[in-house]
């Protein structure tokens, strides 16, 4: 499978290094083609550093791992043509820190997972992994207990895939929480996700689903 | 301790005995002196039944445990006066349930914890116990491991005192948030707690908060 990862933060470094290390072609898309963080990871990973545009095309599923801020502005340079027919995953929050307490771009009645699938309808957009840490990301493992993540999307295919990529990481507690709509409900959790972190003094940490011993397994 | 409980639903119910089963004098507030189901109460448990001004008067502590579209109504009648001073713990969830899927009615920039302390700024306001199902509230034993419950308020006091409460209800991993402002972080994880009940079928369930073992102990 090719993989195109769409920034180049600790996000988009995170995911696009897991996926190397674990045998795929990947292309980090930048918006400039020589963008120097990209070429560090191709350099040393042996992956490909392209701009938005090629990556897309590169990659047979692309992953927005852009800031919220910019992932709309991301996604049209990648190009409408280079992800029709593909799986789109939005990692993408959309967190506007310029306020304090931070607030949400788009919420409540709205989500940036259903914003991006509205702009890109010939896509298959599935949100997920935006309610974690870069790190627990694509390492569940260094965390105890079976934490959960979660995913929204309307295409059942979609979800089967990125679900795939989600236990090559280590995942096993992932939980469907239904179509795109809910994507809300993930990106909602970032306000409580960034009082923990104040409260606790770390990012390195996540949510583990308890319920009485007599309910049935966890839907999966 | 003299409790107040204004709302006679499943919440206010659940609360009521089981402040009342810990021994204490409680009075159910309702909108009309003679409500059935505050009466039942007092029937049942040799509780007080009582409309919500004289319950506010009555209690030394206030919960407001009514439906979240209801909440500052039934708060304008308990009366400013009877709210002074004391601490009000705030349980209501601004949930409207009128469009699908449900919304919140006041979310990210505000929260209803907010606009409670703002009508009532004579109150310590306390934001807890929105994020569970009324059974898992009153007897959090009743699911497996050191789930997570939060405290959200500007008064070091009443949310001491509430503490204190909710340990005596069993509560152990009691997350201090911050300020009243931080009830948004509580709010909003709504959405999430009905997409995981569509999800797993049940309200039976919380969350457990993991963390990489080399880090401290959860703030308390």
């Amino acid at each position: 499978m090719r993989y195109a990862v769409l920034g180049t933060g600790m996000v988009g470094q995170a995911l696009a290094r897991k996926l190397r290390a674990l045998g795929h072609e990947v292309a980090m898309g930048a918006r400039a083609p020589d963008n120097e963080k990209a070429a560090g990871f191709a350099a040393e990973t042996g992956g490909l550093a392209m701009d938005f545009a090629a990556a897309a095309g590169f990659g047979d599923m692309v992953i927005n791992a852009t800031s919220g801020a910019h992932a709309l502005d991301a996604l049209h340079q990648a190009g409408a043509e280079n992800l029709t027919g593909k799986v789109l995953v939005d990692i993408s929050n959309p967190l506007d820190f310029s306020v304090k307490p931070p607030v949400l771009s788009v919420v409540n009645t709205d989500s940036l997972g259903e914003t991006v699938q509205r702009a890109f309808p010939g896509s298959r957009v599935v949100k997920t992994l935006c309610t974690v840490n870069a790190n627990v990301m694509v390492d569940p493992a260094r965390l105890p207990g079976e934490h959960v993540i979660f995913l929204s999307g309307d295409d059942a295919d979609a979800k089967a895939q990125t679900r795939a990529m989600l236990e090559a990481f280590g995942w096993r507690q992932i939980i469907d929480l239904g179509g795109i709509d809910s994507a809300r409900a993930q990106e909602m959790m970032l306000p409580m996700w960034l009082r923990v972190w104040g409260a606790l003094g770390t990012l390195d940490f996540n949510w583990v689903l308890t319920r009485r011993p007599d309910q049935d397994p966890a839907n999966r």
